[in-house]
């Protein structure tokens, strides 16, 4: 389908390309005599002209469009976070693009650069890792950007991340109000901040509570699913410490712990307390319905779009971070130890 | 940031700009003398000089994008299509860029006119409706698309689809098998092919097996969502005819239904036996366990994504549409009718 140009637009009105071009910006259309620029803006019409906006963007560089990186989208804690920033972006009149990665650097690389190349003007990433690379490039080069759920090990870069600590703090509290003194944990990967913040609250948690905390009583899992969680678990049931109660590093690796559970014929909460982390959609309905750490999922996309909006606005700003308070939902898959299974 | 342009290049060079251009472009750089190519890549290289992608993007129209157009990230029922749909477009060079639009037609019409202006070379859509003019008019300036999940009234659009009529059946009879037959429908949004097409093949498989097919039977429900369900399924039960089982067009409906039930002290599956429509991650895990119909939805995904490739490849190939089937998966939310619940 052939588009008409603005030459051929300034052909037929019988101007230069460059009268043309202001008379048909409403910028610079009173640069022009009116009675040229109402000509002009006939014949665009006329012909079905539309100003190339990618050739406009060459010179403005304005896309009204920024980029969501996420590291999986079949996690469901990510759609509400996808929400939450577009909540408060749509009404300041961004798009945002949503780019999932399947947690793989190449794919994201490749993304970003392809986004970068079409003039987005800002990103949210889900995916950070502690250490990479590509976020501190892109930091370094002033693009505007903003980490959400996730931090990297440096503080440069402004970040919305839930209190991950306080909530491992609140998870072992209830654990042991219930009695629990054998608390056993299934960290998430540990080149997350998520994955390393709750391994390390968890340890220091159960020194300050003066709990055995062997090492042997800290499973780590190689990714965030449920089947991770349900090897984990079986793993940490077959040759860890004896225990009542486990805190899950998310809600799947809570979930593989289900599993497990249930592949060696023992019961949640009887025999095993579970506590997870995140509060996922849906993980209220499971049975036993999850005692977890609810996030404020929406909200922390929302505050990561807040924080971009204030880079787009004013680049130069000292960056920010924040952390969002969290709260502990009580369940079914906790109840008080029982007597009998105390090791 | 100063980009260095292919003119400060080809200056430090001593070289014309479309030398220059000649000699950092693979495909023309055996056009130029080999000493000076080499020599006008160093300069290029020294100056930290990339090609001006856009600039680029507006001479071959190419992007090597496609846009997702999705109508709820926070339905689980998507997250598995998109993923289908990146599974078959990554490995042949293409970008997704998702755009989520909250069933809302004008972030819809926004975010396809901000992709296009940025060269996507096609789109899948999983937000149609029966009827939606802006399908019709991409599809009328021949921009390669292809529907997924859902299809329009008009067939000129090429759609993966579930086989909705079939899945109906299977759950209808399933039902039967039980010995129900007093069976009342959770219908989905009408202006949607799967809330229309399950609707009318719910009627006709009681029609065929000579049940009862009152109209008071089916509760239009408004949307797709648990609340819309558990609105319907309590009007159902305060104003319908006396049923033993419920088909619900989706399973987040069917989920409301579990709330309406439970409200008034009713249980599934021993006072209503409940059937569900899709299949999404987690409802396996409910509580009780969801029997439902299952569509592939990776599967219908990578089949979308199949499709936009032969269209990308060859635009004037005539419209396909693909029926993909069903299966129903009997878990623990049906059972054989009590004779004391018969009506």
């Amino acid at each position: 389908m052939h588009r008409a140009t603005l030459r051929e637009v300034a052909e037929k009105a019988g101007v230069h390309p460059a009268t043309a071009s202001r008379a048909l910006n409403a910028a610079t259309e009173s640069m022009v005599n009116a009675g040229t620029a109402a000509r002009i803006q006939k014949v665009a019409k006329e012909l079905g002209y539309t100003p190339n906006p990618i050739a406009r963007s060459l010179k403005t560089s304005r896309s009204m469009s920024i980029g969501l990186v996420i590291p999986d989208l079949t996690n469901p804690l990510f759609p509400p976070i996808v929400r939450g920033v577009e909540d408060v972006l749509r009404p300041a009149g961004y798009n945002a693009w949503i780019v999932n990665t399947d947690s793989q650097t190449d794919v994201e690389s490749a993304a970003v650069d392809s986004l970068r190349q079409r003039n987005v003007e800002g990103f949210v990433f889900a995916t950070a890792l502690l250490e990479q690379p590509l976020l501190e490039e892109l930091a370094a080069s002033s693009v505007p950007m903003v980490l959400v759920n996730r931090s990297t090990a440096s503080a440069d870069i402004p970040s919305v991340t839930p209190d991950d600590a306080a909530g491992v703090v609140l998870a072992v509290q209830h654990l042991i109000d219930l009695g629990h003194r054998h608390i056993v944990h299934l960290a998430g990967p540990q080149d997350t901040s998520t994955g390393a913040t709750r391994r390390k609250a968890f340890r220091q948690a159960l020194e300050d509570q003066d709990l055995p905390h062997d090492s042997s009583g800290i499973h780590y899992c190689e990714t965030w699913s449920e089947e991770a969680g349900a090897r984990g678990m079986g793993a940490l049931l077959d040759s860890g410490p004896p225990f009542t109660a486990v805190l899950a590093g998310n809600d799947q690796l809570a979930l593989g712990a289900y599993d497990a559970l249930a592949e060696r014929g023992l019961r949640c909460p009887d025999d095993v307390s579970v506590v997870g982390f995140n509060d996922i959609p849906f993980i209220d309905k499971v049975s036993p319905p999850l005692t977890t750490v609810r996030i404020p999922h929406v909200e922390i996309g929302a505050e990561a779009g807040r924080l971009l909006l204030e880079l787009l606005d004013d680049p130069t700003r000292h960056p920010r971070s924040l952390l969002l308070p969290v709260k502990l939902v009580v369940r079914g898959s906790t109840s008080p130890v029982s007597e009998a299974r105390m090791p």
